[in-house]
């Protein structure tokens, strides 16, 4: 059992802006399930929104980090933040589409890919947010998971290794589509936000082409 | 977060013997996540070994149970257990293969299903047991997950509620295998053996054709 304050340890300034959205507890989380190795040289995180994914990675390694986001808005906020923490050389980060990656990098480039995505499908009743922006960052409006895994399978090399961060209530769902996309769950953990309440958050790692066997790590929980 | 020591408590009597094996961990556990309404009239449990699942869920539903062994020496403890009980008018047990269940119990005749099936699969390499009747406890041999979850299906009634205990590094699989007979995961619970180590065991509810969704309840700690 880990409590959300160990784990949060950092000096790094983020330019945050209300009328988009906040510092989540995912973006910490993540880079902190996050193994990277010496040997790990190519990092790429989608979906990076103000690029906290990015920057926490930093932290940890010297290897070359991309960072992706599609909205402009969003995306500005993130260099703001990148050039506050002196790290354009390590960070580059790109405006745009996730889906359209195939343009810019080749296959089998990165050893690590990370990535906190929208949430939330689209359905016909849903009531997404009336900010457009948090909008397009909180559901599926531009990039569904089959999208993200078939480009994440794409980008990996093999034996790459995925990480993701995603709503508990989806995970039936994400460990079967993971598997049509060779990207073979090795490792979950639940985050829960009280003791005795539900999992809310979960974190995966997979493989790209990697032997099947998951493991489940000790639970985390956001407040005690 | 729960400890163990705080779910564990009656006073049942249960006959054990050392020569076959002991009432476990998660005989005790599987019991307490399940939950019995006042609709549930006939719980069946699978694999029941000396009859420990069988005798807990007595104490918490008046619903008629019955407990299926295979193996005549580890029946025989159960029917003893039920006797030292006084509980042979709630629960009555059966020497029998749960294959052949058909042959005994119509289709969509349980409220309840519940199973701490053998755990490891047959390997040709597999180091068995050397004691035969332990061995056909702990491994596959006489009954596949497959053949446990088809009889389950044809058993149950239309939305009835299958329990069951099995070791973590199986999860994935059982996932899939849930879902290919229609018994939709509706919550999932992971056992751990010690803060900051992964988990060995889970507990899954499914419903057979439920609707999906899961949700992932608060872990549980055998020792802090």
């Amino acid at each position: 059992m880990k409590v959300v304050n160990e784990i949060v340890d950092s000096n790094l300034k983020i330019v945050q802006d209300d009328d988009f959205f906040k510092f989540s507890l995912e973006s910490v989380l993540l880079p902190s399930f996050v193994q990277v190795n010496l040997r790990d040289k190519m990092i790429l995180d989608l979906c990076s929104g103000n690029a906290p994914i990015p920057l926490l990675l930093s932290l940890k390694t010297k290897a070359k980090i991309y960072g992706v986001e599609l909205q402009k808005e969003v995306y500005e906020l993130g260099c703001k933040s990148i050039e506050l923490n002196n790290k354009q050389d390590q960070i580059t980060f790109l405006n745009h589409d996730v889906k359209d990656l195939k343009t810019i990098f080749k296959g089998d480039t990165f050893d690590i890919i990370t990535v906190n995505p929208p949430y939330f499908k689209v359905l016909d009743n849903s009531k997404q947010n009336s900010n457009a922006i948090k909008a397009r960052a909180r559901h599926e409006n531009n990039l569904t998971l089959d999208d993200l895994f078939k480009i994440s399978l794409y980008l990996l090399k093999d034996n790459g290794k995925f990480y993701m961060v995603h709503r508990t209530e989806r995970l039936v769902e994400i460990l079967d589509l993971l598997r049509k996309y060779k990207l073979i769950p090795k490792e979950l953990q639940f985050i829960f936000p009280y003791q005795d309440k539900e999992s809310k958050l979960f974190m995966i790692k997979a493989v790209k082409n990697g032997k099947s066997g998951m493991k489940v790590l000790d639970s985390i929980y956001a407040n005690k």
